[in-house]
């Protein structure tokens, strides 16, 4: 079975690249999705869901601890809820064949499946781009503004992953490919990656 | 011009994946001979070379500093001549055209002419795998001694990038492509790097 996840920083079209991946291999890439089924399936609104499944329940724990010294924390409780029908579902997910997954550490939650595991980096320069490219209308912010919110969602994203790997999650070693798509065009690096994706899978 | 630098962990393949992409590319590969050149350029000896090109400048003022008030530390002198005969060749290796460097932080002594920039990393398995194919007859190392030796050479490659980078040494960011080679055969793996390799330079 083909699984491959997709971890990237914010801005560095990792998000497009694997489900550019996917359209390549013929092959369905589960992202926002995945908060869209958890949601359903917990009756809970999607914002909701997508702001606690992004947050390190231990960081959590600890900011809500504090008040709760005898009632139960209800907030935690469902904040591990939801991870865990998340984990469920990215779980029958793979089951049901070759997919891409991106995000939510897919890659460790999967690790007896063998996924293929990629890391999308790219440098300031090409984020600053790639995330005024696609600004909503009216959206205007500066420089510094954007490469802010970058780095806190890259922090929460990281944070999320720490939960589950002991190593880092900008750690080359931790991936079987990490690409950097610093000043390059997406589409254009699909073939060889799907080349290569097709190679470690033929063994 | 095509640069091509390999990053690497002891035992990865790094090597023989630069080599083979060289091949590949029909270019030349330069690794061992960058040693020789600056013992032959400085007279002195290869083996005395290779240990002092691959210490961390720093460790060694700290090492030595401590035996010489007065006098001049003409060791810490040499080895900074030997790195600097190392920069100078490395530069005019780059100026000569197209070629792959293994090892060296060439990436970042090369940066201004946009190498393509390339990590190379296995698993603890894989390395131990490797080692031992690659043993010379007669040496009979545990597996605990081959892994403490992977660590002890990678522990200098990364003291000696420290010198020159910011980034460290296995973060993803600092190249243009990681490459896990653990459990893979190298050889398999070339022709989906190379058509990477040759869409990357193409604009």
């Amino acid at each position: 079975m083909r699984i491959i996840t997709i971890s990237r920083e914010f801005g560095s079209g990792g998000r497009e690249l694997g489900k550019r991946i996917a359209e390549s291999l013929g092959i369905p890439c589960y992202d926002q999705q995945i908060i869209d089924m958890v949601a359903e399936k917990s009756n809970l609104d999607k914002d909701y869901v997508a702001s606690r499944s992004e947050s390190d329940i231990k960081a959590f724990y600890s900011s809500t601890i504090a008040h709760s010294f005898t009632m139960p924390n209800y907030a935690l409780m469902q904040s591990v809820n939801i991870l865990s029908e998340e984990h469920n579902i990215i779980r029958k997910l793979a089951d049901n064949g070759d997919c891409v997954i991106i995000g939510r550490a897919a890659d460790i939650l999967l690790e007896n499946e063998n996924p293929f595991r990629i890391f999308v980096c790219a440098d300031e320069k090409s984020k600053l781009a790639r995330c005024r490219s696609r600004a909503e209308n009216g959206e205007n912010l500066t420089d510094k503004e954007i490469l802010r919110k970058c780095k806190e969602i890259d922090k929460k994203r990281s944070s999320y992953r720490k939960m589950y790997a002991d190593k880092k999650w900008n750690d080359a070693s931790a991936y079987d490919l990490c690409i950097n798509t610093s000043g390059k065009d997406i589409k254009a690096l699909v073939p060889a990656v799907t080349a290569y994706i097709n190679e470690w899978f033929s063994k």
